[in-house]
This record gives C-alpha cells, structure tokens and sequence, in this order.
C-alpha cells in the first residue's frame, strides 16, 4: 500500500473558499491526509474548524506549527498555505525552513521582496515551494502546451489571454470581496487575483514570456480603492504580439478564463467554463473539436465525455506534487513552482507601473 | 468533529472503472472512509486490489464481508456494490439482510427476478437501499426538477431522453465493453447500460412515469449478441408524448446524455456534458441560460463558473447519502433507491417485450 | 447579356408569407423577371396586389394565365406555385399542360390522388416540374450529400432528422396557421408542412429512401383538428434504423431543423439556424467544423464567413433552375422534383396509416 | 406600382466582389434598377462587364457618367461606388455635384483630405452620401443599439470589438489581396479594411465615440507593407475603457466580428457569424438568448429562425437608402454617411499616429 502523504494547512477557516478547495484536491485522489493545521490566527476559531474538519493535531500559531511537525517523525511532509496574499510569504519561509514542502495559492505574495524571500528560503531549503496555478493542470491546456511545443500552430503570432468576471461588479460585502479589494492586503485587485492565472496561463502553453507590456488599470466601481479591470498590451521577443484583460465588472461572466493562440500554421482557442474542449485550427484546414480522447497528459480520472473541471485541475496538481514528493520527478516542470510566481509578481509590478505611466512600455 | 462513515466495497478491483468513480466520490466530500472490501471473486487480486487502495480489510467473499462487519462495531456501515450487473443482487441482498446500507450501481440487477428479490430484502432490512442514478445528481437537474414541479413548464407535452455514446460502433475487445456485450452477464446491452439512465433522468425531472412504450432494439454492429441501439416511444397518461433514444455505437459521441422538455407553457434543455447549463425557456420569451447561480439545490462545492461534472455528480449522492445515514432524512426523495430502481428493471422488460412484437405497444 | 427568364406566380398576393419568399430568391441572382401573375382567387386583389408588386401582368385565374401567356412569344416560361397545400395541383397542371415550367412550394399536394394527376401532366409535358425544398439547396446539405455519396461515414446506420418549431403551441389564430390547421387545404399538420421536409432532408443527404415507417401523430393543443407533433419510426432496408420528428409545439424553437447521421466510419451534423456549418467526425477521430470554406457545390455568393442562410438557399433553387431551363443540366439531380413530391406524400399517407393503426409498421 | 428607383455602379467588374454585393442587395427587395455603369476604368473591359449584367447604359468614365445620367430624364438618382479605397473620393464628388445620391463603400477614402473633400462636396450638394456599414443594419445589431439606448445595460464601462479575420495569414496573391496590401492604394491595412467597421460597430451602438486611444499597429507576414493586425486601447469621456483588436492573421477566422459591451446593469453579445442572437444578460439574471423574435428594428424578411445574414444586412442598408431617397427619412439616423466617414478616417489617422509614437495616446 502506498501511504498517504501527511499533510498541513494554514489558513481555510471557517467561511473560506480556497481552503475548502484545496482539501477536496488533496482528498480526490487518496494521495494525502489532512492531520494538521493552523487555520485561523485567532486560536478558537483555528481550533474549532480543524475540529469540524476532522484535523488531528490544531495549531493557534504557523510557527508553532512548523517546528513542531518538523521534529514529529509522522509529521507533515506538505503544508497548503491558503491565506489571503500578505499572508503567504511569512508561513512559506518558516516550512520551507523547516524542511516542509510548501503548496501555495497565487499570486506569490503581496509583494516583489516578499517573493523574493521566499523564492531565496526555497533555493536554500531541500524542501520544494509549488503554486496552484490550477488552470494548467487542466487535461486540455496540458494538451495544448504539447500541441504549441511540437509545433502545431507553427511559430507562434498572436496571444489573447482574458479572465472575465463580474462578481465585483457592484460594491458587494462579502468575506470573499473584503481583503480582495484591500490594497494592503492584496496587493492588486483583479491584476493579482485573476490577471495573474491568465498570464501564467498563456506563459504556460507557449513557453513565451512576454518581453515588454502596456498596462491601464481602471477602477470602475465608484470609492473602489483597487483596480477592477486590467487591460495589457504585450509584446514578445520574437516578434508575437498579445493582449491580457482581466476583469472582475464584465457583468455576466462568471469565471471567463479563455485562451486564443495564433501562429503562423495554425490556431488554439480554449474556455475554463468549457474545459474539455480545445479548438485546434491548422492554417488552411477545418476546426478540429479536441477532448481527453486526444489528450496525451492522464490528467483525468474519468474517460472522454465525463466532465471534470475545477475540482479536478486542482486535484491534478496535488496527485503531480505527491508523485514529486514521492521522488518521481518526471512532470516537475508541469507543476508551477518559484519561477512562475516571480514572473507573475514581475508582472504586477509592470502592470503597475505601466499604468502609473500612462501606459508607457516597461519591460519584463 | 462529524467522524466519517466507515464504507466497504464489493468489485472494484484493478482494471475496473465504475469502482474507481465511487471510490472518488466517497472520498471527495470527507464523508465516508473506505476500510473493507470484497474487490474480486479471485481471493489473491482482492487481496492485492485492497492492499494498492489502501483498504485495510481485505474479503475473499461478500458474504463473509457481510457477516464479519456486520459484527464488529467498528464495522462498515455502507457498502458499495460496483460489480457486472448479474452481481448486484447477491451481494445487495446479504449486505441488507445484515443491516448495512447499499450503495448499488445501475441497473439494479441483471433480470427482474432479481430486482424483486433484492426489493423484499430491503423492505425487510433496517437498512436502506441506494441507487446509483448520478446525472439525477447533479444541480441543474435538481434544478430543473424543481422548475417543472413549480410550473414553470406548464402542462408536460413532449419528452426527449437521449443518451448517445460512440465507443461500441466497433467490436471492442476491453474489459469494459466485454461484459456489457454479454446478455448472460449484463441482460440488456445499451437498453440496460444507459437507456436506464435516460429513463431515470427523464422519470426524476418530470415527476411523471409513461403509461406505455413502443420499442426498437438493433444491434449495428455485426455478430453483436446484444442491442447497441435503442429506440422507444413514449405514452404518458397525461396525454404526453415522448422519446427516449440510447446508442452505443453513435460515431463521435462520448457521453451524449441530452434531456428536452416541452410543456404547454415553457421548455428546458440540458446536455450531461456541458452539465452546468439548463437553458429554460418561458413560453413567448427568450431563452434564459441558468446556470449554478440560479441553482437552489446547494448540491455542489464551488460558486458558479469553476465547472464541476461527472465525478461531483456521484460525490452529491454519496453526501446525501451521509446526511441520510446520519438521520437527516430531507433530501431522501432525491436519492433514487428501490422504486427507481424497479422501474428501471420494467422498462427493460417492457422494452423487450415491446421489440420481440414489432414494436407493439407495451404497458409500464 | 443573358436575358432574364419571363416568370410567373400563382398565389402570394398581399399577407402571404412564402410567395414574397419565392419573389425574392428570383430577384436574388438576377436570373428571372417577374412579369405575370394569378396572385389572388379574388380578381381585384390579384390585380392590386400585382400592382404594388410592379408585375405587368395581372390575371384574374391561373387558367387564363396559363393559355394567355403560352400563347405570347414574350410569356413567361416559368410559373411559381404558392398557393395552399390544396391549390396546388389544377394549377401545376394547367401550366404544365400549357408548357410552362412549374415551381411548386411545398408538399406537392394535399393528397396522393392529386399529385399522381400532377406527376402524370408532367410526365406528358415538355415542361418540367419543380419543387422548393429550399433546405436541401444550402451549401453545406450539398457538401453533406456529397460526403455521404463519398463514403465519408461509411455504411448508414442511424438517421435522425428533426424539425421542431414552437408557433402553433397555442391556438394561433393569423392567416399562416389558419389554413395549415384545417385539414381540408393542408391534408396535414405538421406532417405536411414541416415533417416533409425533413423526409426529403434526410432522404437528399443520405440517398437512402426508408423501407418502412411507424408514426404517432399528436395534437397537443385542445380543440386542433389537425397533427401538431410527430413522430416517426424509420427502418431502411440496408439495416439503417431512423427517427423522424416534428412538432409546432416545441415552445421556443422557431425553425429547429436538424439532420444527425451516423454510419460506420463516421458521422454528420447540422442545424437550419445555424446553416453555414456542417459537423463531420470521421470515427475514432476529432469532430471537424466544415464550413464553406470546405464546400464544393459552389451554392453562395460570399466568401465563407459571410452568413447566406433561407433566402439563399431558396434563391440556389432558383438559380440552379434557371441553369435547367437555360439547357445546362448538370445540376438537374440536386433539384427536387416530381420523384421527390411523391415521396412526401407517400410519406404522408403511410404515417397518417400507421397512426391510424397505433404504430404499426407500414410499407414505403 | 411604386417604381424602381435607377441606380448606377462605379467600380465592380468582372472579379470584383464588393460588386457584386451591392448588386444582390439592391436587387434584394426590388427597390431599384441597376441601369448605368462605369464597371472598370479599362473602356471595353467596363462594357463587357455591363452586357454581362444587363446595365443598359455603359460608360468608360465616371465624370462622363455623371454628367450624362443627370442630365437624363430617366437618368439614376443614386450611384454604388465599389472601387478600391483612394478611388472613392473623385467619383463621390463628381455624382453628388451632379446631384446624384452616392453609395460608397467603406472606409470613406484613402486619406482624411479626400474624405474632407467628399465631406464638403457632400454638404453643398441636394444629394446625400451614404456609407455602406453593412454590419450596423443587422437587425439584432439594431435591436442592441436600441437597448442600449433605453438603458438596458446602465451606464457605459466596457467595450471589446474584434474582426478577426485568417484569410491574409500567408503571402496571398490574389485580386481582393492585392490592392488592400498596398498603402498606396488601400491607405491602412487591417485598419482600414476591417477595424472600421468594428470602430463603426461599436460607434453606432454605444452611441459614444472614444475620447482617446492608444494603437499597435503589425505586420506579420514577412515583407508585407501594411499592417496586418491592429489593437487599440480605448478611453472614453464618461470614463468607460475599451478595446478594438482587428486581425487578418489571426488562423482559423473567417470573418470574425464580434462586439461585447458591459455596463452598470447588465451586458450585450454579438458575434457576425451568428448574426440573429444577441445575449443580453441584465445583471444578476441569467443570459437571455435574443432573436428576431424580439427586433423591433423591422430589419428583416422572414420570420425568426429562417436564417439572414450577410446579404440581407446590406439590403436591409439599400431598402432604407430607397425610402429615405423616396422621402422618407424616419430611419436616416441609422444609415451611416459622412459623420460615421469622417470618424473611420479620424480612427485610422489617430492610430497611425499612436503607433508610430510607440502607442502614445492620441486624441480623437
């Protein structure tokens, strides 16, 4: 019997969304156990969720947490790090001191520096950093990449990367809302909540970082103190040209991840809200319909024709993190990790200030 | 802390693919811990099966499993049968008579003989009997039932329940497609394999059982002992009139379950593999695209927007069926369990019937 | 120059839908003048009617009409029929007899007795008879018979053709739906007026005629004296089996025609409403999106992209009828004619037989 | 009888293909006779062309045809100009100083002097210029504006007009590729040949014109001396933020123009190649799927779900140009002319100079 990876969480109280989802992705395949946590700063709460959750051993403090796991021999071997932006990099550097794998939600952090400790605590610990940039550890975009690697658009032209939402399109109230549209504690609004999946979505499947950006950042909703709509210009070293919007006012949309590529032999096109379906147009020939009975990646858990979406894309990445932790490196570099975050804070910065310069062309 | 309900299986062992599905579904909500199984009639790939699963209590034979958990008091509370469907009733049968819960895959058995026996063990049993009808499961089809319950379709006109694969339109050889091909083992071919599921899907949204059918049962593919093709028309007492059409061998479908309402004062329309979408169209109004934010079932994980499918549909069942078992009996008559079942065992009977005349009209 | 050809019309006086449908697939290419008309039963309204129209050439019934114009060296050498289903045949001969060409709507008749009148007169005339399936003259039906004749799918073995419209879901009452529910002018409902075509559909793409049929026929609406949903089981004689249904009570469908093939090496799709694509999936391959990029009967005006839909479609028959008046007949196949007319009403009579029998199986 | 009204056509000989649009279209709903020409400005190629059409009248010259038809009793009140873009202006001014109704294609003109020219010929004229946007005179297009106008999506934030197109992805050698990829002849590339209309689009629904925008201007295919792909970053006065993307690199597109707007309240689709939907989703309610069923613009021929499209927009453009030259001007305001000229010229002058500033915003 293969054991179950003892597994850590901190944050994803009570009344998180995240949290939630990253124990269904650990809990999918069987490959890990949920045994301890430190799931809110405040000790009660931390202590009554893990106890409706069925978690072992509750922590009032991450690094309480850390050492004490560290020194158990059936201690955690990973910690899913599932707290609101300014919150990531203090815990990621204490278990990655600790010799603790670390699986973080996105963006990196709040801020550049904070990255960058981070991303120097992974470069000098044994212990690996991994960020869920779910989105490509779906069958159809793991799919694509391979596509675009052998070749099938031909050199690559044209890249539009949007993410459409329009939950924020009111001043709403909600746990959810609250520290999303707090600069201090986000960071960014929509620019590090979404932009950033569809920047590592687009880096993802091209193997291309753009070389320089435009960015206007616009707040739409009237004492907003963040920005609700992002519109990017790109332009890569070989000449490909792109476009990344990102916004959280498209009223209608509801989680409007989508990816267009054009080269110079052919054209991808794929939805989030439609997963299992990946476009493939070679130049001069109809529109193929791919699904999983093309995929090449065993991503998936089910055959052809049986949808499998968020849950599952998250669940993706977790099974690929307990085979990496189990020594089996060969899809490491499917799994987003220390060069993926720090590109998507650089991109937040550019955006940033970009947008402070009216758009003027800064480089990545 | 709620403790999870420790569940036993019976089938399921390596190569097997519905095993795998319940498996994820126990697991993927935290509900259930799967500690006993009976994953083979071959003792030696029980044994090895349960080992590489993690299950710790391994069965050569279900009858003991019965026994045995039956008198342990940690013993399993649940079972889930996932065995061909000449091996349902035997199993269901001692699993109830020892007062544990059945979680039966579809169809209910093999012949109707059996489903009558499997019914009286039940009505016998402290125990309960569930049915695993996993479309029904899924929120939009809730939704939708709860549409046409409240009117929003008027007076019931026309049904159309298709249910259209292409994976048998040539002689496969896998172990999935062997016993489904073999009469003496699965007793209908697609009429029992996915006809029922249509049947059932339509019968739970509707509310409404036909009076009578007219049916056609081909099989395309040559030397083929069983029906691959499936054509049935439907009387309702009600005065409407409907179709019900399940392929296995039409080309370029993968999982085409498609359901299609039409009352005298409104439609719906919902398609299994985009499962998030029910398109309702009011009578002289424009479609409306409702998706999970209109939902009012509460049967999923995620907000709107972040898919979820095939395998959530089946985790929905098996939550239910954790809230059933501990008492909270709400949502009981959304879970389909011995009455679905036995209409489903009748409208095989009465399909056949109605093909070996002609297609001659056929009472339910 | 090429002059254009003198035409016709009987019918399609002032509120009439489909004669100004046929005025304008004439003027659409260029290829006919309209110069004379019969266009009401009423003298005065024929005349004002051809008057606002700018028709030279009013007559007061379609008998003088006929000798009138054969008799000038300027007549018109084609006549557009499109009056009621019951209207159709005295005129379609007298014209035929005149020898004048004939282009008749759809069915060609209200009874069988009447067409075989009709197929007679032109089987003794010099003219030739034409009937306006429009459907099977868009470019992708043609692509799609070609395919089929090519071997694209294979061996036939499912059909499923669809025409569901919503309009008569209540008891409309406009000059449209008045005559087609009266059995006495329109023979049939549903079956006459929308159900033919999806017979002639199915029967152009597949060039295979049904050997027999089972219908139930329906009215849904209280107080209809007339069909207002059917449907029709198919067995053709290679094996294939088949489904034809129609309904004018499927709430909020407007023109849903749809044609599903499914052979043994692959399958077509395509709907009206979306008349410029054409879904093929060779088996065991990815569905691929034709458009007319793909065509190769060269039936539109733009280039692919540039939606052409009903009219043109109507305006193909149009043209590819002015080629056979013309001389050039290579085209004469694609054209529906008197075979295709009594198909339909043999189509009609069988199902309006097997209803009457409560589904049995009924000859072709 | 309400006569045809006598229409003339420079530009459109043999091989052309805006042409011969503009010939189906005004022949569509019988409003007008093509009677004169100047097809080709090579004499005997101009009069060839006219006999095969059936012009009467064949001119080697539009400044001749201008004078001689104004002076004509039966002489044509309204002229088609469908030569390439630097061969509008001369002909535009010569027929309105005649005091005949032009009809040009777009863009206006090569130039912003020419389209200046045209401006002042037109306002000393008795005649008016009409611009032939065809994409504006679809009916849902109209209906959109509409709803717009009536506050149905609130208060402006968001826009994105794309045309995309893939037909120009190679070094095509063809008549349509040739003059629109030379500057001398075209004036703009992609910009002007296809971001107009999307400029128009947008302009003519939204009612509002950007205050500023910033462009990127490429040419993708090696040696190709024009742009090719074209995005714009728009800022309007009221504080809404769009974008224009307009491609004809971009693989797989045929003729890709799609609008999406999202206000305050609610959010409107479009796409051209489904042109009788239109989605509006009001902001907390589900997406409404909008037809011709809900026009209100008139704009059309048959009933909903009998596909028109490309062809009939242009008609729909005739049908009003004919009513406003018969004196009818209730619908003058959506019949795009010299204002909506004047504004395409401005869009390709400002991004001209915004890319060539390296996206600097430029006021329009």
């Amino acid at each position: 019997m293969s054991a179950r990876i003892p597994l850590g969480m901190v944050g994803g109280g009570a009344g998180a969304f995240i949290g939630g989802v990253h124990r269904i992705a650990a809990r999918m395949d069987g490959r890990f156990d949920l045994v301890a946590g430190a799931l809110s700063s405040d000790p009660e709460r931390a202590r009554s969720s893990a106890e409706a959750l069925g978690i072992a051993r509750s922590y009032a403090d991450f690094t309480d947490m850390a050492q004490a796991e560290a020194a158990r021999p059936d201690g955690i071997r990973a910690v899913a790090i599932v707290t609101p932006n300014h919150l990531h990099a203090a815990p990621a550097i204490a278990f990655l001191n600790a010799g603790i794998h670390v699986i973080c939600d996105k963006p990196m952090a709040a801020t550049q520096a904070e990255a960058q400790a981070m991303a120097e605590a992974a470069a000098n610990s044994t212990a690996r950093f991994f960020l869920t940039h779910n989105y490509s550890a779906l069958p159809l975009i793991r799919e694509a990449r391979a596509l675009v690697a052998e070749g099938a658009i031909g050199r690559l032209r044209l890249v539009q990367a949007n993410y459409l939402q329009g939950w924020l399109a009111d001043d709403v109230q909600s746990k959810q809302a609250e520290w999303r549209t707090d600069p201090a504690r986000a960071g960014a609004g929509a620019l590090g909540d979404i932009a950033t999946h569809a920047w590592q979505l687009a880096q993802f499947v091209t193997g291309e970082t753009p070389a320089e950006l435009s960015a206007e950042l616009s707040s739409m909703v009237p004492n907003r103190p963040i920005d609700d709509d992002v519109r990017v210009a790109l332009r890569y070293a070989g000449g490909a040209r792109g476009g990344l919007w990102a916004s959280q006012v498209a009223v209608g949309h509801e989680n409007g991840l989508t990816l267009a590529l054009y080269g110079s032999d052919g054209a991808l096109h794929w939805a989030q809200e439609t997963p299992e379906r990946l476009i493939h147009t070679p130049k001069g020939q109809p529109p193929r319909i791919l699904t999983r009975a093309q995929d090449r990646s065993g991503s998936f858990r089910t055959p052809p024709g049986h949808p499998e979406g968020y849950l599952e894309g998250f669940a993706n990445l977790y099974s690929d993190i307990a085979d990496i932790i189990a020594g089996e490196t060969a899809h490491l570099d499917r799994v987003p990790g220390i060069a993926a975050g720090l590109s998507g804070m650089r991109f937040i910065a550019a955006a940033q200030e970009s947008a402070r310069a009216n758009g003027q062309w800064v480089g990545i």
